[in-house]
């Protein structure tokens, strides 16, 4: 089972493949979409969902998943994120692919085990989980991994207990 | 010249189609396309993606222009409505047609004369402005009209004075 994962983000968006095969995750690839603060949002949104994908044309994931939006701190801030993820949800759905979406407290836990983490914790941890020999780079091609190992976890959760892995109906959106 | 105006809204994202010809700017269709919240959000972004292309498709518009998000008053609010606007903008842009975006501001000011105008008057003036004997419904509509209006207005505007009518470069967020 090949799983996209996604950090969305209108300057930059990680993304990171992993492929789950008896219950080891292993990284098949991992990169970060960069976008000019110069160009128009338009065109910012296009460049994601082309480089996007391209990668789902590359490493033909069978589902994904793409962490949510955090709003805690600075919701100004979520805006150009909501922005960027809504052209990535819509990138993702016509190359035909499931998306699983995940918090980012969710991704925490699943990675470092308490959804406090900090970021090099994540890095830390999604390094190990996949036994590589360096840092994924930058911070959102990790995240993006731990999100792809997020939703290899829930996959495989869900398995072992026999429930729905992925809330198939409702968004929580009005 | 055929201009498509959009209002976006993850449940609702009104859409207009004006067409201007010598100054004056006529009605040529206009409509809401409805997500239920019943849905994954990948799927109502798709949908109203889908909807938008086929609107591109049918009227052929040269040129669109978008409705800002507005969060002054409730910004968890404007997150549904940033996803559901990239969504729109990568859909326009891979059909190949240039965006402009307006503020609701801007919108209102061009349409009534006012930036603190208030949906009544937005309804009022558009149904005005493009000669029709009936109140465009929903709102949302009437939104969108009024966005391809402010659109053909900064054309016209542009046009006379010889000024670039759309700032291509750069959009505030880094």
């Amino acid at each position: 089972m090949v799983i996209l994962g996604i950090d969305p983000g209108l300057a930059n968006t990680g993304w990171g493949v992993v492929e789950e095969r008896r219950g080891e995750v292993r990284c098949r690839a991992y990169g970060c979409i960069q976008t000019s603060s110069g160009s128009d949002l338009a065109v910012r949104l296009r460049h994601i969902a082309d480089d996007l994908t391209a990668v789902v044309e590359r490493y033909r994931p069978q589902e994904a998943a793409v962490e949510g939006v955090y709003f805690g701190a600075n919701v100004r801030s979520a805006i150009p994120t909501a922005h960027a993820r809504g052209a990535a949800l819509v990138a993702i759905s016509l190359c035909g692919v499931e998306v699983g979406e995940y918090t980012p407290m969710q991704i925490k836990q699943a990675v470092v085990g308490t959804g406090a983490a900090d970021k090099g914790q994540v890095m830390y941890m999604v390094r190990n989980l996949l036994h590589l020999d360096h840092d994924p780079r930058p911070d959102h091609a990790a995240d993006a991994l731990a999100c792809a190992i997020c939703h290899a976890n829930q996959r495989r959760t869900a398995a072992l207990s026999g429930w729905s892995y992925v809330e198939k109906r409702g968004n929580g959106y009005s």
